[in-house]
């Protein structure tokens, strides 16, 4: 039988610029009485580790900050409450306002994503390995919205340890046939995972997940990065609006210059 | 302790035409030794009510079939191995190839998705709830892809008596600050991970989740349906390559017409 179990980690206290996530996270493992095994994974909230590095910034600069994070902007769709700016930032995520959250943190300040979510984890995966003496794996999920789909999710967006796809091309289905284009985020989907059990509100930024072992691996090369999709193979890199306002300003520079010339032609 | 338990569903035989899935499930329940408890909930993959459905049709109609599930194309792009469409389905759903598949189907078929799955997990549900007497939440998972991301996860096409967005709008973080924005849509979430144990290719169609009763509920109208997003507030209703070539024939014709103009008032 195929089994998962998650948990939520409990009693971490309030993380705070400096700490180190090691430190805490094995503290609140051995209250909890939970002994992590090899091939276990620990599925990280990004604010923490944002919180631990202290990426917090006065909120007053919040705009200002969805800016500097900002590589390549979308779409944008103006609504009662303000604009919502879908974003490129520069972990070649695409989200809502490019990560900066203003929730969970402390009272006129907002948090941006760490620096490099990938590096991040493998630090925190290193040091919990040599402390634990165990092959565990590491993943620091956000929380993302989707396109034609309501509502967020969490996703995957640093890895070190965790195979963050599972390539089922090639493999045989059921009746012997090829499985030609099956490769699925295991890694988002396990942030989805975790999501169910640490929630949002909580105070529990961290989950443990047993079960997945085979997806844990020795090198902790194992970038979430690899799961963003951008450049020639992305077919979304603008919205409809954008890309048809885009189109048409083209299309009409065009049609100005050959109408006016037909114009001229046309005359006797 | 917050925790979510998964368990696969071993020893189903190949599902057929006709075939009641709740004797099956319950009949590998049994064999598994796995007692149902109240606020349970049961992930089946799509194919099996597909196929249960009698939804299968002959191969060499596949691209017929992909045109008569479709309600709008998204996006098309031609690679080596053909042509790829992203379109809305008669669902609402986006994504390619209209859920119409050739993986884990009997050789030269290909099946569709079921005509109304939350129609088909009202059904099922009930009977289960009547067969084994608690209150159990059914999911129907589809494999999807995304924007901006690599790979496929599995996400909910059709529910029953579970709560399919968890709406924290209004809610109260550890800081005392209202939550605006998130509305976790915990049912594709609860999809991700019942994939995570039922895999691919493995012939375990149906995963069962504990410890998330806080989203099952007595209704069965819980609609997977309202987790599509289309219409005015999707910003990606068309691909950025197609909304700029309709951009580009809109503003040319218009361009030429006011070029023409100008061209005729331009001669002495």
């Amino acid at each position: 039988m195929t089994e998962l179990h998650a948990y939520a980690l409990g009693g971490m206290r309030e993380v705070v610029a400096g700490d180190r996530l090691d430190e805490l996270i094995a503290a609140a493992l051995a209250e909890q009485g939970l002994q992590v095994r090899d091939g276990d994974i620990l599925v990280v909230t990004s604010k923490i580790v944002s919180k631990a590095e202290g990426r917090t910034v006065r909120a007053d600069d919040r705009e200002a900050a969805i800016t500097d994070e900002t590589v390549r902007v979308v779409a944008t769709r103006a609504h009662p409450g303000g604009v919502t700016r879908i974003v490129e930032n520069r972990l070649g995520i695409v989200q809502a306002a490019a990560g900066v959250d203003a929730s969970n943190t402390p009272v006129g300040t907002v948090l941006l994503l760490p620096v490099d979510p990938d590096a991040s984890a493998r630090q925190l995966a290193a040091h919990l390995r040599e402390r634990l003496g165990v092959r565990v794996g590491i993943l620091i999920s956000d929380t993302l919205g989707r396109a034609w789909r309501e509502g967020q999710t969490d996703q995957a967006i640093g890895s070190a340890g965790v195979r963050v796809v599972d390539d089922l091309r090639g493999g045989v289905d059921t009746f012997g046939q090829t499985l030609e284009v099956t490769q699925m985020a295991v890694a988002d989907e396990i942030a989805s995972a975790a999501d169910l059990v640490k929630g949002k509100a909580s105070g529990m930024p961290v989950a443990l997940l047993r079960g997945l072992s085979h997806l844990v691996v020795e090198t902790l090369e194992t970038p979430a990065r690899a799961l963003t999709r951008t450049g020639p193979t992305d077919m979304f890199r603008l919205g409809s609006d954008e890309a048809h306002a885009e189109g048409h300003a083209e299309g009409y520079a065009e049609g100005f210059e050959a109408g006016y010339l037909a114009g001229l032609a046309a005359m006797p």
